[in-house]
């Protein structure tokens, strides 16, 4: 299945940096050029100025590369019984034949420098590491290479109707585990438990037929536990949840290696003054910066409008990060673009896919994030995330 | 909680190697050089020739610095509301500070260059790839760089006391799993359902209590599709377990940072005389390769044992594998030391924990692996996987 306008755009990115060739290896990047998401992480994808997708890549794989628009395939074996070889040394020979083959022993490579936030859907994943830079180095002596993070993020940061698409999918998808979670959901049920409540059905084995790939991470936190979902590392404990708490419930899933990134936080019983204070301090923030989502706004003024409903309510300090990230290819990451964080300049163009996530975190209290996601569209914006967005739908028993 | 003997092997290590210290941000080697293992994959830890361990942590994760034994430890903010900056020029400034501050300025360092085979226990890891090592170079543009691949690949085989006490706990964890997965396992079940029940106690939320950190991915693979789990990527589908179905069940686990590689395959209702040929000879394969296991011995001879029996057996071509890799810090990677391959004159050593998994896969029909893991011990091994062992109890109905 072909994408072209990706295949033009990263077309166009090569020749405005006037590059020969991109090599990428991350699997977030082999799917960007390709459209085939590697599971090992072994495979290497090449796109030419000329538009020409090639993908490296290792036997037992070969069957998922036809999601994608490979215009040639070629495999290797990362091992046999015959001989013992360093990946290193297998994937150098494969490159070297690959450069010659395609015309690149003597030209402007980009490749991926890093450092990069890889979501992991697989047990383990090689890495290439600082090895792909020599690999590269050594199998075209003659090429030049250069860093291609910027422009990676920029290709990455913008999606094509297609990616749009599949992105839209796997929110829909999110939006029934949501829902089965949310159904089952009540006071007593370990943290750990519901977060598995919320997590079954983004399987692809759960009710996502139709995805080949497809699972999720969810994590569950409960009264002054959700105030910890703050930071980089979140996890569910063993607490009960109880009458009266706040649940936060996070979940990352992917689709065919698109991701989502999406909170919603419940209330157990009905909410006292405090609580209702707190998500109508959230939930105002969430449409002020849903409101100015539009082409050509500052990421700054989405999160600005965000913090300035949240500081006006007297919670500036509870509000600890920055309103939302870019989301698809990547899941959790803080850097992928565009950047909805108070000292971007950078200009929201139609198809950036991010999230919008004000938050109040009350430390030894709670914390009540809301994040949903959103495509920017010509005039404006697409919530990617039309479930529970109603206070008085969040309340359980 | 220190581990003097690690921190011994390490110092001596780059005493031999004549290095002044060893600088790694995987998490897999980040554990094994401080006992602490990261989530998120933003730190760094630096080993000195003096023995000294320091971790450049970031903030969210200084909670989970102290299972390990790091003599000093530097936290940071990767992100900031007040400024945007990259991570990369984060580090380096980090990086740069503590290399004046520990006289690594002018110094030989030693760093990963990869690939390596990482496991994944997070939604997302920050890779920082190739620019490690510009990162390295440009914080410390008089020091030396030079890959320290196999130093680590040769400190992570061979375990210490306590790390191969970890392991232990590891797979005695496991074993509840294989245990109450098996308990439960019938007819009619699909595929994915299978996996779930044998994963459900793996969570440290499930019945894996006293571990901070632990989960683990199972695939169950049934019918013909057993034959499949040769391959390097392999899942659960949505087939029924049918009567008289080889039911494949592999699970990696792991606690905190520990991981297990552990494979039974059971047969739903009798054996008939064609399954029983299998798993004898299987079962014969691996007494022999167990019974080769003991210090000094090459790799190969233990891959020769269990080869040589399936052979025997008519079962040459359907042992697609090598009969194990190193297992503890690695998960899945064929590449992990002692490689136990036909071409392997590497010899063991007592501490070295690797998996010994004979099997014969038949394309169409299925297959039979059985995979446990072993610890070589002074006089010969110890067995961390002594359960469901005797083919008459891997049958259910």
């Amino acid at each position: 299945m072909r994408d072209p306008e990706r295949i033009e755009r990263v077309r166009r990115a090569l020749e405005e940096a006037q590059l020969d060739a991109l090599v990428c290896a991350l699997p977030l990047h082999v799917l960007l050029l390709s459209g085939y998401w590697p599971v090992v992480g072994l495979s290497l994808a090449i796109a030419t100025r000329e538009g020409r997708i090639v993908l490296l890549v290792p036997e037992d794989e070969q069957e998922l590369v036809t999601l994608g628009w490979a215009d040639e395939v070629h495999t290797f074996r990362p091992a046999s019984l015959s001989e013992l070889r360093s990946l290193a040394d297998v994937v150098r020979q494969q490159w070297q034949h690959l450069a010659g083959h395609l015309g690149l022993a003597h030209a402007r490579l980009g490749f991926e420098l890093g450092p990069v936030s890889e979501p992991a859907s697989y047990v383990a994943v090689n890495l290439y590491g600082s090895s792909l830079e020599h690999i590269l180095r050594s199998g075209a002596p003659l090429s030049q290479l250069s860093q291609a993070d910027e422009m990676l993020a920029t290709l990455a940061a913008s999606k094509t109707r297609v990616e749009i698409d599949r992105i839209r999918h796997a929110c829909r998808l999110a939006a029934t585990a949501f829902e089965s979670g949310f159904a089952h959901i009540k006071p007593g049920l370990v943290e750990a438990e519901a977060a598995s409540l919320f997590r079954r059905p983004l399987s692809a084995n759960g009710s996502n037929r139709g995805a080949s790939r497809a699972d999720g991470f969810v994590f569950c936190m409960s009264g002054e536990n959700s105030a910890l979902a703050s930071g980089a590392y979140a996890r569910s404990r063993n607490r009960s949840i109880r009458k009266g708490d706040l649940v936060l419930v996070h979940c990352n899933s992917y689709v065919d290696g698109y991701w989502t990134d999406i909170t919603r936080t419940y209330c157990a019983g009905e909410m006292d003054q405090k609580k209702t204070e707190i998500y109508d301090a959230v939930m105002h923030a969430r449409v002020a910066a849903l409101s100015a989502i539009k082409p050509g706004v500052e990421a700054r003024q989405v999160d600005q409008a965000a913090r300035n409903v949240l500081k006006a309510r007297g919670y500036e300090k509870e509000f600890k990060h920055s309103t939302g990230h870019g989301v698809g290819f990547a899941a959790i990451s803080p850097n992928a673009r565009p950047q909805i964080h108070p000292k971007s300049h950078a200009r929201l163009l139609a198809g950036m896919i991010f999230n919008v996530e004000p938050a109040v975190y009350i430390d030894n209290y709670g914390g009540v994030r809301h994040c949903d996601m959103v495509a920017v569209t010509d005039s404006g914006y697409e919530l990617l995330t039309p479930f529970h967005n109603d206070t008085e739908k969040l309340v359980f028993s």
